[in-house]
């Protein structure tokens, strides 16, 4: 483990995305909420930020870290053929928030696909990468050249609106 | 702990209720879909089948447990000004699923109490307790009289339809 | 999640509580020191306290927090026919900890239910919920209604003397 | 959560893949030895491993489950400047181990990839992708045809052997 | 990690023990109940059962296994100056619980440290090891030799009564 | 729980050390990389700095703490027929970091067992304990006196070199 002990407390925050690659029939799935499972994309963000807590616990040398911000969005793809998933973590402290905004993108999917098995077992993730980095003595860093030449970072998804209510 | 050793495995079910209780003013928030941290409902039932999972972390005596289901419903219920939740766990073992059962009713509860707490602070968690035991050797255990003569066990809420489609 | 990234770390602490209403004979039972599963008050303190330090893991929307201080007291309550749990839980940070007082009140009260169960099954829960809330932006908050009209907050249980001393 | 009380225990068995696409300089690194945070395939093997224990606790309509066999196998693939991840993990229960296969390859990714970042922040994780499942009703499945058409299944890495003595 | 999945289920049971050494004057405050952080004998049991509960999160290569019994016993020592713990562990499954007593021994000793360490910095923890081991292929294992020539395991503690009453 | 609230940050950091002592074949077995499970060294540190991290969970009137160090190194010691572990942990915070140090030192000796333990399963766990102590209100702490008279601390284990490259 790195010692950060002499290291300032500073504002932190990362960026990951990840795609959940999928048959166009299973993406139909999702988006009419036929799902057998249930409601796809609102459980696995849940599932993400609950798993970006876990990070110190699961990656050996990680620091554990008192996060004041943790985010996951997720939205159907039908160009892609995916769910394409955005997490975002933030800290004020002496490292980085990289593994905790990889880690909720990680469980995100894999809770996705968790719930769509039993329809597509062939399912695949792809491009589980880190996409910004902010604070800390390295600053910004950005990710500039698609490695795969397939996912532009400038296609980041919207916020989409979410209908939340339920009758009595 | 209960030295469960020679005990023969066997189809155990538990179910456990517990009431969530505000104002008229926040029940409607949740039913109009207005609450500020999103779906009450939704992260409440699946925060409650997470804890159950918990449940010999959490509670000291408690032997670990291979649940074969867990589920949690939660309706709004104008009448009683509160949330209703209902909590089932199963498993074949053992030892019984009570405390799994009422682990996920009482951690569902305070999700919504979470969610909620910046419309309503004042906010109380009632009649949190099982309503139904079977398998082992005591066999089946049903809650017959109600002890505060205020919410009948036969007003059990139904299953709700829950709309989960979200366009891309 | 709500982003707590640019609020100031103040020092912060709430106290809740919990009845475990049961029948006159069970809370004979605790108070003769003769429940089977052992001392049900130290073994539900000690699970109130141990539980809260896992708020985060087990409430979704929940920030990891650093706490100062948790504390969990429970009394035999011959006229409430009741045990009456009071946690308290303190820290330096940008958000409260409400969800953490809560929490213990929670998980002492279903360790009592768990070691109490076999005696009496049908042990309910009651009035789990907030008494007050100190320091952040929204100041103090103190539960000044009684809405049920049965539990008066007044009624404030006093520090118990604890014997530890065993013999070699 | 579906619902596995009245299915039979079974064999089951899953073999999940996944890559770690960096720089060849990076996989320079860690084939030399000289990545500053140590072995990072021991390290890596390690965490999946332990992740895979963890599944239920992450993946929120997963069953616990006895796992009775886990393993992770890295391998440095110069061609694919990559290392390739295979995961594989066994029950005898009444529900199937796919997602503790991809769990134990998911954390083992990024595992290495938080060895390696402070080297090359752009590394991405691709493939990550259940390979075979045997057991239960459904029977064996098999990854048969490449989605992505680059990653053949025949290409299955080989054990390598692993120095493990150091002197005293 | 080591593949049961073609062991049968045996009934398996396995203790351990370990010394908390300790200064006379600090053994006196805690058979006198004086030691300012409460009861040292029942938190550190306690701990040492939920402990034994975490094993496969804590030793790497463990698997998840579904305790049937745990139990932890501590009595001071007066000639060892010491606390004596022994803790045991049983289950009905494909492999030992060694390592879930000897975990149960390990977190009960470090709870007593805990405890203790304002009075006493210099306490140390010796003896934690197997003492016997029933079940599966290998049959009974006891301790017979003594490696340290100081704690013959013929000195079992016997079981104290513990008064669990307490006053309303 | 010590209240902590109104303690301030400081910079603290605790060594602890304990010895696995084996038989001098099952120490060559280690030494010479023949142990059936694996690179013991390797794993067991890394599970020691792991379990640092949970020490809250376990020890239950510990504080939550944002760890920013933490380290194992073992070695093994011929002439003590053992492995020497030296764990080390630190924080800036208001409360110390013994009980870190402490279990990273067990688990990581813990988890040696496990590795050899078809090998010896005499094996023994001998002076778990602290080494020093700095930052807090109390300052330095060290041992002065060696109780046992068998381990002198001057004797601290020198940083091993470990090879950590292998072939594609």
């Amino acid at each position: 483990m790195v010692d950060v002990s002499d290291k300032p407390a500073t504002a932190r925050r990362a960026v990951a995305e990840a795609l959940v690659v999928m048959d166009q029939e299973t993406l139909t799935l999702i988006i009419d909420g036929h799902a057998t499972k249930g409601d796809v994309l609102a459980v696995a963000e849940l599932a993400g930020i609950m798993g970006a807590k876990r990070t110190a616990e699961l990656i050996p040398l990680c620091h554990p870290i008192a996060l004041t911000d943790i985010g996951v969005e997720i939205t159907p793809d039908r160009k892609a053929s995916a769910l394409r998933i955005t997490a975002h973590a933030a800290t004020t402290g002496p490292t980085g928030v990289e593994m905790e905004a990889l880690t909720a993108a990680s469980i995100a999917a894999l809770t996705a696909y968790d719930m769509l098995k039993s329809a597509d077992r062939g399912i695949s993730i792809e491009g589980l990468r880190l996409v910004e980095k902010r604070g800390g003595k390295s600053g910004v860093w950005e990710r500039t050249e698609d490695r795969e030449g397939s996912r532009p970072p400038t296609a980041r998804p919207v916020r989409r609106t979410r209908p939340t209510g339920r009758g009595t």
